[in-house]
């Protein structure tokens, strides 16, 4: 018996298979079309195995709150034929199994905290700057949900000095992701990261607005490890001026180590790579047997 | 068989105690001088009574990871007297009952989420704007916290176009506290805030900043309620202006009725009014008290 993840981005859905100790059995990649041809796909690869539960990080936006009619869905999306798709419906329906769901950066959170960069801690943020800008967190051993999921890729921040590209976000222009993520650096500078790698220019203000967003991750969440995936942070000649904007704009005000002469230790790539967010999804799957069983009981007693 | 409870502010103590439902039975105020002279008369009203547990929310920075050896400590602070307090030792020592112990932000989030505006929810943030600017927040029914409590009133914000004004806080300038705390209001436009209270332009400003806060803690934390005390929230004219602001600068991202038609009932003042620390600290010995007796059980287990 095994377990089932799932990790639906916009270009791709990485399922896989997974022991009880999180090990990656099998797995396989299926690109991101419509839903009746990737989810068929999906199944496909599922049917093979004899399955415990499945766990769900996905694309958002989505509707996580249980005693919502449309919970389990994706919700509002520009990825048109995804919009209100019932994700946790069709996978229950499918294959019987209790089914963990969250959105794609709460299970690398999750991931990162029980096998990846914080292992052992029960809290940790993890951001992906790519694509898009999303972060996920474990608090008190928890994932972070309230309202909604959190939205963190939208936090305000101050215009660099020499910053004059209006930002790209729909909604807010030049919020973090509006100014910060991969396609606002191909707007602003005329090429996109991987051909900008020399100009130091470039990462300069980049580490200057995400650092800023870490400074308010910090304040607010008081995170105990810090963990920046995505695409765009494959550019490692971030860190370094990362982790010195965030030290200069705290200028230790909370006197951790972690926050000053460690800082290097507490902002950091990925413990497991690019597998974060399968990790944390097939651990979704198990979390969400785990409760089944103990509302079982519940019931029972 | 009572809960005692401190609420420890820079000016005066207030010291309560409450039957099981957290309703209060008697109190005490006590102006905040040295430790021995105001911690004197702590003990002197708090030995009348046969107590269960005691909490303490308090002005910080404090010390809150149970594995320090300095937990329970006020760290640094500019009130000198105070700098390294034991207070959770102190208190023990004297009562011999379990002590919670917590910032006084947290307590009153705590206060609000078990009896005030946000009672039934197991999501809320306060914030308190007056001498300093704080909030706690309650996240998946617990108390948030990580490598230590959250600071979250030094966020940043951008500064309004109409303002010179260069900043008051000590670490930071302009962060939230330093543009938009009590005494940065008063240094701006040379009166306190009571003076201003008919001065439209103040209070413009004053939203400005505030909704630019909340957007952060929403993109961020998402509560399930805001919850806005403190001195400088008694103008009550911030409100209207301050869930104008927050829709404005969200603009529908994420579609929440809370935070479009209904923000009027999202972001609100306490629903325990001045109560909400010393219910919360109340809260906090009841807590306490339960965390031992779990404790006793797995150890017995």
């Amino acid at each position: 018996m095994y377990y089932g993840g799932i990790e639906a981005g916009g270009t791709k859905f990485v399922c896989a298979i997974s022991d009880e100790n999180g090990k990656i059995i099998d797995r396989v990649q299926i690109p991101t079309t419509i839903p009746e041809e990737t989810m068929g796909q999906v199944f496909d690869f599922f049917q093979q195995f004899e399955l415990k539960a499945i766990g769900i990080g996905t694309f958002g936006p989505i509707e996580i709150n249980k005693k919502s009619p449309s919970y389990g869905n994706i919700t509002e999306t520009p990825k048109t034929p995804w919009k209100n798709y019932p994700f946790v419906k069709a996978i229950e329906e499918r294959f019987q199994v209790p089914v963990g769901f969250n959105t794609d950066v709460n299970a690398a959170a999750l991931g990162e905290a029980a096998l990846g960069a914080a292992k052992g801690l029960d809290s940790c943020l993890y951001i992906t700057v790519g694509t898009g800008i999303g972060a996920g967190a474990v608090v008190n051993g928890q994932l972070l949900q309230g309202l909604s999921h959190p939205e963190m890729g939208h936090v305000i921040v101050r215009r660099h000095a020499d910053d004059t590209y209006e930002g790209k976000c729909p909604y807010h222009k030049d919020c973090l992701e509006g100014l910060a993520a991969g396609p606002a650096i191909e707007a602003r500078w005329g090429e996109n990261g991987l051909a900008l790698a020399e100009r130091t220019e470039v990462w300069e203000m980049q580490a200057y607005y995400i650092a800023q967003a870490l400074v308010q991750y910090i304040v607010i969440l008081s995170p105990k490890k810090i963990i920046l995936g995505g695409g765009v942070m494959k550019q490692k000649q971030l860190f370094p001026l990362i982790h010195n904007y965030v030290k200069t704009l705290l200028n230790d005000y909370v006197p951790y180590p972690e926050l000053s002469e460690k800082i290097d230790e507490y902002i950091v790539s990925p413990g497991l790579g690019d597998n974060a967010g399968i990790t944390g999804s097939l651990l979704l799957g198990k979390l969400a047997l785990e409760e089944k069983a103990a509302n079982g009981l519940t019931a029972r007693g």
